[in-house]
């Protein structure tokens, strides 16, 4: 369980990755966001946005940098989520590495979802053109009705007439939404009010271009709307798909949580690793290159010891992290959620203090759209909820630590 | 000096205010803002916009409710700072209703230097609108290039040509540049940099339709650009000014920001604690009115901690910025700088922590445009920088008590 | 009630006591510890140490600085809280000087309790010589092997039989039971287990040397005994006190600790902010004496922001603990409760930080016997317990802001 | 370097040691100190101490569970760093079981000096007796005067008088000083005034019966004198020592530290985190265990967030503990010191704080002597200043990251 070590069969490709990202993303990065400044349409691609991002989609795909994210999946590909930890610390430092290796979220849980628990025709319609990058896809779980902390309050409601389910509710928050390349959205609806409290919620398949799905603009993050992949408002009214849009049975939806869950937790703590490193880099740059009171920034008041923690903070986050991967691999999904618990209420939380830092240190240019610190603390920021608050997941760890503590004393009083 | 009681002729006045924010801020607000939403051209009031903000403002000015901000003036107006500090925590809770009061931000400061240090012609000019809330105005301070938390490094030059001071430089985060109702900006300038260091700078009076003053564009605070208000970008290129727009005279410029900055540092502070109380209500009435897992928010985990915790930074703070405001009252501007730097240094950064509180809270909901916690964290975390970043006044604090150590261990040692 | 100045009649008084510990107080205090070191029998003084101490004491009796803490009462002495505390700083920058004027812990309580619900034979019995000086007393809550912090849980069991009370019970950290001057307990007990929650428990006098009080022996506070004084573990066996020596009456426990714990607790902040100060003069004395790596230890790293924060809180819990005195004396010990609970939770764990980072700058020297800050940890320390843990103060304050929103927004429906 | 697994070879070792402490050393370790309680001599052992800890290290002994911590040693014993954290993080947990494995502080860094850089005399005289447990020793390092944070303040004189050399200066805080079996000491002096700073001092044996040779006293943490191990202030006076005891050669103390100080910091911290985990043991305990205000403890406030906090930090830990671990079996003492020092500065300070959070739960148990914890408290807390305060380590972490953050630039700039 502590080997935390690379397998040698992915180290190799950790450098194709970081070679990949220096060719053939680095350069285009810039480009992509310039060509989508200050247009009118803000939920679409300006002309060349989308050709930058395919050619360097190409470049991975042609290097068989493409769908790690997928351990142990019939199609073949996909990493140890351990190894796989160690690139997406990689593709945290960019913005649009993730997306050229076909590793963005929230494609990856809806791939690994359909690839797991998909009827063939769900593969077919839905995981192939995903797995092949050509389109994108969105998740609808929280409610702005209702705290979604407990998903169990879930109010979006699926019922079955003749072999059509008919949907109503409101979602919000759904990322990747307001992209005009995402086709399909996985859905979480509650189908059996009167059954047991985990069995009354399911996971359903519903296109985007369904009658009924309105978008009803997107949600902001810090002032950020984040066009065109949007966190958007959704309304399902009347929303009628095919009965076999259903997701492994009525009733699972908690199940296939479980699966989705835990290696795109990982996936969004090692990618916060990446952003922490990026943020320390700023830090540096800034506090090595400007001078005031006569001395360089660094050497004033506590930046150095700001500097030391923020190191030791991240190495430990990335040990932290693999062990989660390593368990995830070593003892499956479900054993291992008390440690991802663990690195979901540690890592964002303290990636956001280190940009905080990072930006105390660049003075007000921190704060603004000349860096990319605010952007990068609300995205944290919104991981302190995301996909569970960090009170949920602490909560979780300390049961599991009462369960520990129980069993210990039980076998102690047996000898 | 510990007599933080409000004086009898003020209490009065406090009603009044609440009432006249309760009556005829409250009411504009949201239609305020609505207003001016989606606007092609966001450095301009929408149709309706101004006409709102002018019906509050009469009514403020005919009930007497107007200038409060200026103790001891000739003009007769203004209340002891201690007085203005109960009411600044009032209009804190609201984005308009400074403004109301003519109160705003940076034009107290700006009225205050030229009711201090103008001539009479420059009063005549310039301070006699901004009293009347006829025009608006800025403070150019902060350069892009430079730490600017060390004043000394204004790099921004002025340089006397026959009977004109000719302008060259690059300011940025002007908030207020970007309202077409700005028309006067005091910039401070490097003049004589064969002078001691702090007699170099000057601060002298710009129009803002002076030729070569060109708006950039706007910094954005968090991804909020605030127009039309606006934290502008700003070049000075070849800026020719009469010399009789010279404030107070040459190398007089960190002079002028003594007077300036104790009480605007007062008044943000004692706003943000405006905010901290909203911020806390905000978090009751989320935390009373949602369930999860079968309890009261309220009830869950630390919460309730929380909340106490949230309350008792509250109040210490209150006790804090009033006494400042007194000392500012009793000992002057320059005795009572410690008192200033310490609630500058206090202040913001613990509300910051109150506002995220709540925003964890409230779930998704309190980082998006459904809140306004996330507008109100980007303006106190602006706060930590604005008028010096937390060190420096940290800096400042600590100095003066070595200074009260040493001198304490003089006066032992004579005995 | 934010006047927070000290009365003109109280002012001329603070100098005196700051003029009687210079001169009687700190003149004493390094022989008064040395004689008591090192002694066989650590329960009694040595000789010579009560004749220094009676020597203060007289000095400050005759002085008329005694009894300062009993505000409002029928003996005519006695300062208003607010007076007082200012008092109390002073005081808890010595180990001695509360005692000189008959002001310590937990005497000052007893004497309150006395003063307030004792009959006259009681006062005469009791009040009287502890008013002059005396003799001391202790006062029993806390229990071994109950969660004290819900008062609720006290199982000290009193019987009545005939005309005595039988008791039987364990006590601990009975603070003073260890002088051999003290010569009476307040106990508190439960005397009605069928009643309502909060009637069940009562307080009764127990003369120290009524048989069946045992003291089976200190109890440590990180290792110190604090002897002689020392907090006690007792046992009480079958001892019969008068039933007389009832305070108040049978079932009003709950109700004499509201007189006794609001005075009590603001002394003890009040003196923890003297700890506080004390603790800031030694680092600013080391700090500044020191040097390593070339530099003054004040002016490497965090140091001089480590001060100015310690100041900031200094000022910000005295301001605190000024407006609880002034709400004890103004709105009466009921409604000022929350104003007291929001010190006791804020003050001792500031103080304990504040003292923690100077011993971090005293180096090994700040945790051993020749700095007192480790003494004054401990004493901090157990502050966060005595008289309700901290939790249980932040419960208090949370519960009453949760009463002040609900009926705030009562009254805004209203309208 | 991520392999942080156990090897094969010591995986049997570390199930032996468990059971070694299960069997050998909890059923004595209550009777041990009780018999050590209340002497008059407090710098000796009582009549059968010895007796029990000599039986259980005749056990460990004959187990072949001894001297575990000298890597790599001609004398053929031994582990890896990374085996021996494993079994640190155990002996963590009771305070004597590391002296019955022969791997007590300082004793351990002692004889790794003796093993590196004695004399083949030396390793006679002094390091085969503590290999064979049969004597004890300490090492003078710190002292009164001088900030020892910086150890080119180090004033202990020693000058060469023929073929001896003559020591004078203070120590204080020798660990193992008071223990009567202690027979060696290493001092680190003076030798070279002239010299490069790094170059002035040496360490030189000095064995406790020489004459001048003066202990004044043991030097108390938070009022604990921890005899007869203690931690003794000591005087030199004209000490006279062979030219013989110096070791490694004049001039080379700053050398051999760094021989010593890694190992022994990595042993620190995983006995600190054996520390962390009894702490966290005790809190679940009595968590669990009491009730107050109807619920369980565990049930109030935050207490299941300060859990879950507590196990993350200490997982964190521990994996960074054995990342440094691995950084000096891998890289050698000198590379692996950036690591050391994260250690070093990062676990104690959490460590103190989980003990603390322990004690917050306990009530007033907590600080008593009926719990272990302030003791293991003031344990910790001195490790925050002991090799180095955390200060200190911060500076040598964020040194490394600027000299690594301007390589990387360098390398960037010369692609």
């Amino acid at each position: 369980m502590n080997n935390l070590e690379m397998s040698d069969k992915a180290k190799p490709l950790l450098a194709e990755v970081i070679r990949h990202i220096h060719d053939h993303v680095d350069p285009i990065t810039e480009e992509f966001y310039r060509l989508g400044e200050g247009r009118a349409d803000r939920w679409s691609y300006a002309p060349g946005q989308l050709e930058l991002l395919d050619g360097a989609k190409q470049k991975a795909r042609d290097a068989g940098l493409w769908n790690f994210f997928l351990p142990n999946a019939e199609t073949g590909e996909g990493l140890a989520n351990l190894d796989y930890a160690y690139i997406a610390a990689e593709l945290g430092k960019s913005p649009l590495a993730s997306e050229t290796l076909n590793c963005s979220a929230p494609d990856t849980g809806n791939m690994e979802v359909l690839e797991r628990v998909g009827t063939p025709e769900q593969k077919e319609r839905w995981l192939k053109p995903l797995l092949a990058g050509e389109i994108r896809s969105c998740f609808a779980m929280t409610e702005p009705d209702v705290a979604s902390s407990d998903a169990k309050n879930i109010a979006t409601r699926a019922v079955l007439d003749g072999d059509e389910w008919v949907i109503n509710g409101e979602k919000f928050y759904i990322s990747g939404a307001g992209d005009p390349r995402c086709k399909i959205m996985i859905c979480m609806v509650k189908t059996s009010p009167e059954a047991d409290a985990f069995r009354q919620q399911s996971q359903i398949l519903v296109p985007m271009d369904t009658p009924g799905v309105e978008i009803l603009g997107p949600m902001h993050v810090f002032g950020h709307d984040d066009a065109p992949h949007g966190h958007m408002h959704i309304r399902l009214k009347d929303v009628r798909v095919p009965a076999a849009n259903m997701l492994w049975g009525e009733g699972r939806g908690f199940e296939i949580s479980q699966v989705r869950l835990g290696p795109g937790r990982i996936h969004h703590c090692m990618r916060s690793i990446g952003q922490g490193e990026k943020a320390l880099d700023l830090l540096m740059e800034r506090a090595l290159g400007r001078e005031a009171f006569g001395k360089r920034i660094i050497d004033l008041g506590k930046n150095m010891e700001t500097i030391s923690r923020a190191r030791i903070e991240i190495e430990a986050m990335r040990l932290m992290v693999l062990k989660a991967a390593k368990a995830m691999d070593t003892l499956g999904n479900k054993e291992a959620r008390i440690w991802v618990s663990m690195i979901k209420a540690m890592v964002p939380e303290k990636v956001c203090q280190i940009i905080d830092q990072s930006m105390q240190v660049h003075g007000a240019t921190g704060i603004s759209q000349w860096s990319p610190l605010s952007h990068m603390y609300a995205g944290q920021r919104t991981l302190r909820y995301a996909d569970g608050p960090d009170e949920v997941h602490h909560h979780v760890v300390a049961r599991a630590e009462i369960q520990s503590f129980q069993s210990s004393n039980t076998r102690k009083a047996a000898e």
